[in-house]
Formats: structure tokens, sequence, C-alpha cells
């Protein structure tokens, strides 16, 4: 016992009995982070969403085990997404809307994140929580940096799923978050209830580096900033956003995507941010939209992933990996018909799949 | 053979002549049918395009043979991608435009459509020839009706081709037309140069049905209708979205989508349409963007097709297909993770495939 001591071991940590000693290979226990899970407790909601994370085969195998353990706990939460450019605000909105959120509702808040783009080495969108100095410490406030991945599908994946063990925690309120660039919104507007815009005050330029039909996936339009003398700035934009969206909504549209002006430094708009989320969640679940929504997006999930395994199969295929350069540019040069190269990878797919590789 | 004619039967008709009597599989004649489609024949364009929409493997061989064979003289068009919802009148603007481009302009137009929930037997957009019946007498107008086909991947793919072989039959200008519904208009932003939106004078009700999203997508808007009592109102609306598009693009942006009034039936605003068609053509070739997006556009089809072969392989699997039902209804209950679901298709997939199914 002096030895272990002197040797720098310390007791087994509340983590570390989670860890089933006897099998070396599935360290995770999934009993154990289930209960604690359930019980609310951080290090196993943490630990928990490290073991979704793991591309290790046996580690999927233990999520999955896991996640069916916990499904019957899921879906009690608002699912949020948040988007917009950076210096936008995201972070410091979210700092307000959480700080609101925990200490004035007493409601627990999860801040997630999706940028594919960003390994986690590299500091993704949260991977400074300095920005969110005020939030990181709450209590009842959990946030999780992006996860690692070079692919959306696979981050997307690992993001819903660190939803799904969040909301078991017993967490409210849901907030996925994501840089205004590529194909993450889509990816966040498939997995939320309501899909959140943050913009500054300004006349469309704060949209430069916002995809495409991005505005038009928004359910709520936030202008945040409207503080000092960005104060007129944010009545003009806030006006300007609101007769555009109703020309972008019909009239008997049950829901035209409000705009809210929002200073997060000054704690302002952030009560009206909240209550305009739970009208529109209110407005959805009137007539089942939000129920529909919610399995229509749990199927659509189970297909991306089929997909994402589908193509992950094939572009890792040692014979379809070889051609694929070489087919993209003769199809990029309209010397090969994308039928044809399509065809061609399949071909050498199938095949060798079948000859067992 | 005055047998034959008692028996009413006519001589060959020149799509016979294509036609190889002594393979009765492959009734098609690969260079006969090139031959004739680089002639600009008619009939050699119609049986090709029927060939590529043929969904027997030995069509689809020879189809690729085909399509590769045309390739080289594919490219030359301009290819216009054309939506708005039922009753803007994207008939009567395409019978107008296709008008002006052929007797005005000297060149030839072919007006596909992609429209996959409509199966051919029950009208598609372009089925009712009558609504463009001065077009469909233009000999340098070729309009081909929606192929027939469950998927839109399979719908996509048919059009692109007969797309490609249009353009090797001479054909300056493509336009390919969707309703304004589903998913449809991505594809056909995907595959077209310039995607046009045809809305009526009126303050945002007419995008009633439009899936969100669409506005953003395009790059022309045509107010059309402007006509009659409807001009103060295609005024109004012009203005409108103008501003509203101002709002949604960077003024650092080259291009801010135009908005321009139309009166189809008076033959208004149809040459200022063309020209500003013209006008996205140059400034985005100026920067290469035009030739950039067609190379990637090729690439993306090549995926597209790769992903709904595979999709289709596991769709269509006897073991997989017996499961969907039921998983698709346990995710959507929250009975099973996507995950967990996912990975039980892929594995009976995978296990099935592996032993030769």
């Amino acid at each position: 016992m002096t030895l272990r001591i002197m040797k720098g071991v310390t007791p087994p940590s509340f983590a570390e009995s989670f860890v089933k000693k006897k099998t070396v290979k599935n360290p995770y226990d999934v009993d154990a982070l289930y209960e604690g899970v359930i019980a609310g407790n951080l290090l196993a909601l943490s630990r928990s969403i490290t073991l979704i994370e793991s591309q290790r085969r046996e580690h999927r195998d233990l999520a999955d085990q896991l996640l069916t353990k916990l499904l019957p706990h899921t879906g009690k939460s608002i699912r949020i997404g948040l988007s917009g450019v950076p210096g936008a605000g995201k972070s410091t909105f979210t700092e307000a809307f959480g700080t609101h959120v925990t200490e004035d509702l007493g409601l627990k808040i999860a801040v997630l994140a999706i940028d594919p783009s960003s390994p986690k080495t590299k500091g993704s969108i949260l991977g400074d929580k300095t920005r969110m100095e005020k939030l990181a410490a709450n209590p009842n406030a959990y946030i999780r940096p992006t996860p690692s991945g070079t692919t959306l599908g696979g981050v997307a994946r690992r993001t819903r799923e660190a939803m799904l063990i969040c909301e078991a925690a017993g967490y409210d309120v849901i907030l996925v978050e994501t840089v205004g660039v590529g194909q993450s919104e889509v990816a966040v507007a498939r997995m939320t209830d309501v899909f959140t815009l943050v913009l500054v005050p300004g006349g469309g330029d704060e949209l430069q580096g916002i995809k495409k039909g991005i505005v038009e996936l928004a359910d709520v339009l936030i202008v945040n900033k409207c503080d000092g003398d960005l104060q007129n700035a944010g009545d003009r934009a806030k006006a300007s956003y609101q007769n555009a969206l109703q020309l972008l909504y019909p009239s008997t549209s049950k829901w035209i995507p409000p705009v809210l002006k929002v200073s997060s430094i000054e704690m302002k708009g952030i009560d009206t941010a909240w209550e305009t989320l739970q009208d529109f969640k209110e407005v959805m679940q009137e007539d089942g939209t939000f129920e529909k929504r919610r399995m229509s997006q749990a199927r659509d999930w189970m297909w991306d992933e089929v997909g994402d395994n589908l193509m992950e199969a094939l572009r890792s295929h040692p014979a379809v990996n070889a051609m694929i350069g070489e087919l993209e540019g003769e199809v990029a040069h309209s010397r090969a018909t994308p039928s044809s190269a399509a065809k061609a990878m399949m071909d050498a797919f199938v095949k060798s799949s079948y000859h067992g590789s």
C-alpha cells in the first residue's frame, strides 16, 4: 500500500470505478454508466459521451447497449439548434442564455457543438471554454466541446447520441451549436426541434459566409449585440429582416420566424428569446408537428447512418479507394460519364466483396 | 407484301431502322443512335432518351456506351433550372421563353422535367403539351415529358443524361423544369448552371408550397403575370423581393439575384430574362466559377449515383427489405436507437452478401 502511494498511484477515481478490471478489451461498464447517467452524475455523463465518440468497434457495441438502455429516459428536453457566422456572438449569447435558463428558471442546460472541420486539438467552437467562463462554472450547465472526426456524418452521429445521453441525465435544454459555414447547419436543423440563427446589426453583410438556404432554415432569428451605439442599427436590422421573412413565408403559415433584439452582454431580450422558443414548441405541439418531426428525424438518422456506413465501406475498400482519384478526374473533365464511373466503382466494390476482398 | 399491308403492317419507320434485328436482347444500335443524335435527328434523340430511361440492365450497358460516345459533344449549352409553384405560369413562361429563343435568336431549346412524384400516366408537368402548343410545334424546340420513376435519384439521373444527349444533338439551351415542392429543386439546382424561380405578384403567399431554402437557391427571380390589372402588384412584388434579397446577400456578392417583371402572355420582359441569364453566365465565367461548378457537379453526380446504387442494393435485399418497416417503427417510437437499427440493416446486408445472398 505504501509502495503504491510512493509510486504516485492515487486511489481509484469515480471514473475508474466504471472500469471493469477483468475485461481489458471492454473497459466500460454499461450498467454502471447507465446508473450514473440516470443519476445525473457528471463523470458518468462525460465518460458515456467519450464511449460513443470512440471509433473502436468493441466500444461501438457497448455504446449501442448503453444508448438502448438510456433510450426510454430521452426525449424530454427542448433541442435548440444555434448557428451564425464567427463574430456574431454565439458564445456570448449561449453564456447569457444558459445563465438565464439555469439561474432564473432553475433548469439544466447542455451545450454541444457540431464543427466537423476543426479537430479537437486545434480549438473548436467550444474548445475555448474561457469564452463561456460563467456557464462553464455553473453546476447546472454542461459544456461539451466538439467531438473530433473527419466526416460530418460521423460528427453528427456523435452529437445526436451525446444529446440523447444528456437528456437521460436530466438536462431540460440541449443547445447544439455550429459555425455558420458548410453543411453543418443542415445537420443541426435535422437533429433539433427549433433552429435559431444569430445575426449582428447590419444589412445583409453579416450573412457573408452563411450558406445559401440557411436563413430560410431558421425558426427564430436573433439580432445580437443590440447594445451601446448599435441600438438603432439593431432596430433597422430587425425591421428589415421581419419584412424579408414576411415575404418568404405565406401569411397562412402557422409560424413566421420572429426577429428578436438581444444584448447578450447586457442580458437584454434573453428572457424573450427563451419564451419565443417555448412559443414555437407549443405551436408545433398543438397539431402534433413537434412529435411527428421528432419521429421523422429519428428515421432520418437511421437512414443517414446506413448511407454513411455504406459509403464508408465503399470508400475504404482498397480496390475502390485506388480508383477514386482517377474517376473523379475523368468525370470532371468529361472523359467518363458519371454513370459509368459510378458503375466501375460499384463493380470493384461488389466483386471484391463477394470474393472475400 | 400484299399480305403485310392487309394486316396493317407499315414499312419500317425511321425509329425501327435503329433496331438490330439479329440481337433480340439488345435492340438498340449504339452507333446508329450516335450518328443520328449528332446529326440532330429527332427520332434518334427520342429513342436515345428512351434507352437511358430503360431500367433493363442490358439497356443500361448500351446507354453507358452511347453516352460515353456522345460525351465529347456535350457541355456547350446553357443549362437553366426553372421552378415555381403550380399556377405560377411555368408552362406559359417556358412557351414564351422558348419562342423568343428559337424565333428571335435562332437557337434550339430542349425542355426537360423533373417530377418524381407523378407517374407518366397521371400527367406530369409537361405531359400536357397543349399548355405549350406553340412550342411543341416548333421545329427548333424539343419537349420531353417527365420520365417515370419512383425515386428522385433515378429521375435525376435520367434527366441529367437526357440533358447530355440534347446537348450532343445541338440544343443551345436546356431548360429543366420542376414543380415547386419537395427535394426536386435541389436536384435541379445541382444539374444546372443557373436556377430560376417563377413567382406571381403577391406578398409571400405565392411561395406557399415552396420548400424552405428554395428562394435562397435562386439565381434569378421572375415575377410572372405582370399584365392587366396585376401591373402595380408586380411592381410592388419586384421591389419587395429585391429588398429581401439584398438583405440575404452580402453587398460584396458578385451576383445578387435580380427580380424581373415578366408577362409571358404579352411576351414582355422575356428578352430581358434571356439577357439576364446570359449576364449571369458571363459573371460566373469571368473567374472560372462556371466551369468549376460544372466539374464539381459532374463529380457530385457520380457520388449521387454511387450512393443511390448502394442504397438501392441495400433496400432491395430480401433480408434487409423484410426488416425496414419494423426498424423504422422501432426507431420512430424510441424503442431502438437509430445507430443500432442501422447496424442491424448493415449486418443483414453484409452477411447475406458475403454468403452469396
